[in-house]
Formats: structure tokens, sequence, C-alpha cells
């Protein structure tokens, strides 16, 4: 195959404050070199096609996306500003990732990490509350905060529903969420669930002398995302959940925008992530997808495990906790250096397949500024949501305190009942 | 690795014309049997999670999925209507393409296609113009249409822009397409653009005598993208495009409920769809996007070439033809049968480093209904846009009078010009 595109590589090009910096992982195809290779991602992506144009004038070039980089199989492309249009996410991604996945010179192509330029974060909203804010809410300052999922995660009546969460509530969870597949189905309609649920966690409120939060999950066609989530405002509600990858970009700036009035606390479930982002040959990296959700503005996004029913290595769940909740990042590895200004810290969540035992490993990896959030492992407990609630809260507190979850268990029976059924890594 | 999900294969059980059934490619992980990672995805997508759960009554295994048909690497799985929320796109995905991608049972999972039911398929729009629609707006009914995208895709301002446009309308073209990635830029703003490209095509139509169309690129966050395309209406176009992907579900189905009002033809790029469609292990195949497409009612998309400068193999792009395009299709391989009912038939685009050298294959591959785009295909003639438009048309007449295109190029020197830069595939 010979090479078509012509005049992108400048190995000698110093990125400006202004460029957008992508670093992407190629396999070129069998014959085309990595130059190449190189030289077709940066010109489909900015101002190129497979051969010359008439129409083209001197200037075009000007506008072209500059190959800067090569340390196979790892290129970094700098792209004018003059590129994008502020505060459009679709356009950007588009460019930057769109039409190059398919190219023929390539066999796979993965883009690692995007580097934001000022101009265009200052035109996204960011977080509306951000850890700090969250905290605020949920008058919490000093621990991990933990969440279950109503589960099963989907079958259950709005009556039933709600009083799983309430018995959650009252032993000891702090949020409560729906699951990311509940939407409003004939069984359990929307407006009756958050009706219902948001009633019983007044009383639980009441019951505990501690702040309760119901996260809804909202996710739907735009205008109808919106009109749930003035119901759960009008309800009493301070929370609502979206599927960000289900719902896409576009309705997730919508919902953003919107809660410019509805000021609600926005949780990022990232339903379906894994069908571009797992293969780490091909696609696009969690880790992009987490620098986009916090650009949008969302106040919670959910990043993995390392420990539970998800693939997710250790290292990659750190590198995310560190992505959205840091305001400043050093460049390591695939990661270029971010500096995120205005953009408030973004609540790391962890989700999946979590049950008490599994609190110590977690805040040892990820520190005190996470969300535990465990459906099984509270609903699992052998007496049922209540003891489950306490006893995560329980392997909160030992680690709070510094203790072991086998010493705390000998004192505290819900806890000592999950550690016999599920053990516990130390 | 045990097998924590229990209760979801049923190999006697045939699905209900309610369920909505999907293929999945399986690869398990490690010490995880087939039937087991099966189970651990109907679980995942349906009612289950990794533990028992003392909320889950006796009737909730009556809402779960069913994996009724295993032949590895494949099976078939059949959800109960009651699991989905009609005319939510994001909530059924949330479900049959979520969670699942990512878990540790597998090392790779594809969701291959969906089998839509006949009250899901009604709580969706549809195309509004589909192919009957389109040609008759165009008044063209026996032959391929022919578009062009303004190239270079991002760099002219919007006078160039308008201009090229003219040329190409003049010289032949159908169809004027902006690039996927050009939507308000700082030296191509939309509003401009939309103006002056409407006032050229008027002028283009008067001096031909035909109709002749432009697609001016809405994507962005909803509200503006509604904004946008209401614009366009105010501003006498007949068309958008949308890049559905960038854009997302809820931001296209807004779109799509917007255009009841606004009677747009809705074509859909499909930039980026190769992150997840293109790896034939993993990820969502464009089959079942294509599907989606069509449900939530786009009247035109882009499913590929064969010959130009994208990835998709031949056997591939026959099949989204036919599958956007026929109202009943039978099963074959991985395609479940599928009775489109009251969804018209959505054009087929095919686009991406084509030129007049390739018509001939691509109308023998695809049939006459089809929308065969060319940029660089266009605008690199040696004579410039206008030869190159005539020479697309040009290719276009000599297959449709049964003519090779060395044979018609005796007669028609801008088609001669292209085949001899380019050549020509039989």
């Amino acid at each position: 195959m010979k090479g078509i595109y012509k005049g992108y590589i400048h190995l000698n090009y110093k990125p400006s404050e202004n460029d957008l910096v992508c670093e992407f992982r190629i396999e070129p195809a069998k014959g085309v070199s990595m130059r190449m290779a190189s030289e077709a991602v940066a010109a489909e992506s900015s101002v190129g096609t497979w051969t010359d144009v008439k129409t083209a004038g001197p200037n075009i070039m000007r506008k072209a996306a500059k190959v800067f980089y090569i340390k196979p199989p790892c290129v970094r492309i700098a792209y004018p500003s003059e590129l994008f249009e502020a505060g459009n996410m679709p356009c950007i991604l588009s460019s930057v990732a769109g039409n190059v996945f398919g190219m023929k010179e390539l066999n796979n192509l993965r883009l690692e990490d995007i580097h934001w330029p000022e101009w265009l974060m200052k035109s996204f909203k960011g977080p509306l509350y951000g850890i700090p804010g969250v905290r605020k809410i949920l008058n919490v300052y000093d621990r991990p905060l933990c969440g279950t999922i109503i589960k099963p995660k989907l079958g259950l009546g709005w009556r039933e529903h709600a009083k799983v969460a309430y018995e959650a509530w009252c032993g000891g969870i702090d949020i409560v969420k729906d699951d990311e597949n509940l939407t409003s189905q004939s069984f359990n309609k929307f407006e009756e669930r958050v009706t219902e649920t948001l009633r019983l966690r007044d009383k639980a409120e009441t019951e505990t002398g501690e702040r309760k939060m119901y996260m809804a999950n909202v996710s739907a066609e735009t205008n109808e995302m919106i009109r749930r989530a003035k119901f759960v405002k009008n309800a009493g509600g301070e929370y609502v959940m979206v599927d960000i990858l289900t719902v896409g970009w576009a309705g997730l700036q919508t919902l953003r925008d919107a809660n410019e009035e509805l000021r609600l606390v926005l949780h990022a479930h990232r339903a379906g992530h894994a069908a571009m982002t797992r293969n780490k040959r091909h696609g696009i990296s969690m880790l992009v997808i987490a620098d986009i959700a916090r650009l949008i503005g969302v106040d919670q996004l959910h990043i993995g495990t390392a420990v539970g029913k998800m693939e997710g290595p250790k290292k990659e769940v750190i590198e995310l906790g560190e992505e959205i909740e840091k305001g400043f990042l050093m460049e390591k590895g695939h990661r270029m250096s971010e500096q995120w200004r205005h953009l408030k810290p973004v609540f790391a969540v962890c989700s999946g397949g979590l049950h008490p035992g599994h609190v110590p490993t977690l805040v040892r990896m990820l520190g005190n500024d996470i969300i535990i959030q465990a459906g099984g492992g509270v609903h699992g407990h052998p007496k049922g949501t209540r003891a489950g609630a306490t006893a995560m809260r329980q392997a909160i507190n030992a680690v709070m305190e510094g203790k072991t979850l086998s010493e705390y268990a000998k004192m505290h029976k819900e806890l000592k009942a999950v550690i016999d059924k599920w053990g516990w890594v130390k």
C-alpha cells in the first residue's frame, strides 16, 4: 500500500496551548508503515482525504493535524483549535474518534487519551457539585459514601422497590440507586416509584437522623429525560442517575444544561462502555470517556472495582480515580498531563459485585473519596437488606477506625454474617 | 470459576412473539463453560446478579431472560417484554448491550443481532420518508442517487463551501453533504453556511432543471441540534444530517420526534461506529446499529463501500443494505429473521474513498436503491469539482445504459479523465 496522505508528520512540532492532543495506539495494516498509518489518522481526523482535491487551497494545511511524536505502537497528534466548535462534544468526537477506527491502513486503533486545551475546557460546564458539593449535601466529610442498588435489578414493583430502599437506608446506606436498566417499565412506573421511594426516604431520614439520597434513573429520549429529572426535583429529590453511553453525549449535555436550573446531583452509570473500552488494542479507553463525563459535568462516575464481578485491572481503576478526582495530573504512560482548572472533582463510584469484604482493599486503593456501592452484597445478606446495609456501614467504620474486618466482626454480628458468607480481602 | 448464575438456560423454550431476542457471540474466560458464560450474560442483562438476594421473590424468575439456543460460539437469548420500556432505546440497550461486555466470565462478547418484537417496533417512529419519500422529493426514480461531500472536510469558509456545492450540483450531483466533523467552526459558521449554500442550491436548481439537495450537519447538544434543524427548515432546506453515534440515541430520538413537525429528510452518518463494530469478536455489530437507526427513524444510513478507503467486507455491506431496505428478512447466519412492518426502507449510503470507477461494482452489489457519495472522487477530478460531478453522473448513466465505463468514457471526456487517473473496477 502506498502512503496517500502527505504533510501530516512534524516531529519537531511542539503543541501550542490551544491544541487538542490525542494519544493513539496504532497497529498498521500489513505493508503499511507506522508513519503512513499515523498520517492516515491525522488526515482523516482533520482536513484530509484519500486523494488530492482541487478545492484545497494553499492555506488548508495550516489547519491540518500534526503527528509530532511516534513511539510505536503509540503516536501523539496535535489538532489546531480551529478544527473544533466550542461546547460541541459530538463535533469533537466525530473528528478524533470518528472515521479513523475504520480505516484500511490500520488493523487496530485505540484512542488512549485526550489532552484538553483550556479554551475547550471552558466551553463545557463541568460538575455542578463534584465531591465537595456531594459531601455537603450528605453532610458526610470523613469517610467513603455507602450506596446500594435495588436488587433484583428488574422485577420489583414500585411499592416493594421503595420498601427495599427504606430498609437499606435504615440499615446505614447513604445512597440508594436504581439499576441501569430500570427506567419506567409496566410493573414499576417511574412516577410511582419516585414518589413512593422519596416518601420513604423522608421517613428514613427522620428515623436515622442522617441525610439519605435516592438516585432515580432518568435515562430516556432527551425531552422525556429532562421531564423525569424535573419530576424528581418537584417530588423533593436531590439526585438523578443517567446511563451516559446508551443515552449519548448530546443528551448528556442537554441534561447538564437543564441542570443549571434543576440543581440535581448527576450520577453517571457507564453501562455499555466495555463494548469499546475493554479491548486494549482497539476502541476508546475508559480514560477518554471519564474525561468527557467530567467535562460535560457529571458529579459521580462508575470507574470499576478491580475486585468485583466486572473486568477492569487495578492499575486502570486507580488511574481513572485520579483522572476524575485530581486537579492536576502528571504525564504517566499513555496518560498525558492535564490541568483541570474550573472543573470540580468527580466522585469515583466503585460498583459491580462488591460486598463488605471488599471495603478495606477499595479504600487502600482509592482513598476515602469514593462511593462504595453494593447491590447483591447488601441484599444478599443472610438476614436481608437492613442487615446487609448495616454490615456495609460496619465495614466502612472498621476501616476508618483502623481495624481489620475480622476484628470488627467480633463485636458486630451483621458484618460477621457476611464475612462468614463471602470472606474478605485483606 | 464456579457458575453463580442459575436458572437462565431453557433449551426447549420457543420465544414468544413478544420476546426480544439477541444473538451473542461469546468467548468464555478460562475455566468457564459456554453454559456458565451464557447464564452470566442472560442474568446480568435481565434480572440477576452475582449472588442470591433476599429481595428476590418466587416470581422474579418469570421475568428472567432465557438462553434457548447454544451453538458455540453463538447463543440466543430471549427477553420477556416486561423487561423493556416502549420507545426508550437507551433503556433497551442498557439491558442487552450494557454491563454484559465487561463481565469477568467472558474474554470477548459480541452482540450480533437483535430481533425486535412488533410491540417494540411500534413504539418507535421509523423513517419519515425512507426510499420512496426521498425519491419523490428528488423526483428521481430510476437510478442510484449521486452525492458528494464538500472537501477538504474542514477548512473552507462558508462562501467557498457554498461555491463548491454549487459547482457539484451544476456538474450533475443530486445531494451535497457537509462532512461529519463540520458543524459550526469559527471559519465556517452554521447559519452563514446554510443560508449561502441554500441560496446557491436554488440557483443550481434553476440552471439545471433538477432538484438539488443540501444536507447540513446539525450534530450538537440536543437543543442546539433541534434549533439548527429548525434553522435549516426556515431557510428552505429539506435535509439535515446527523452523526448518530457521537450524538447518541437519546438525542437522535429527540431529533426524530421534532421531525414530525419539521418534516426534514434525516441522513445518518456513522462516524465512530468502528470503535465498537470492527472487531468481529467483541462489541456490537453494525447490523444492530443499523436496526436501531431504522427503528428510531433515519431516512438514509452509511453502510460502507467494500471498495473504498474504509474497512468493511463485501458480505457485511450487502447484508446491511438488505437489513435496512427490505421489508422482510430471512434468517441467515447470525442474522435473525425480521418483519419490518410499518418501518419504511432506509436508503443505503455508500461513502468513503469512492470515485466514478467504483460505480459499476456498487450497483451490481447493492442494486439501484443506493446513494453513491464521492468526496475526493469528485473534487479530485483533474479539472475540478464540476467535471468530477459530471464524471460521477456519467458513470451512473453508463451503468444504467448497460455500458462499461471504458466504452462510455470514449464519448464522455470528464469520465475518461478520472478513469485515466484512478482506473475502474469491472
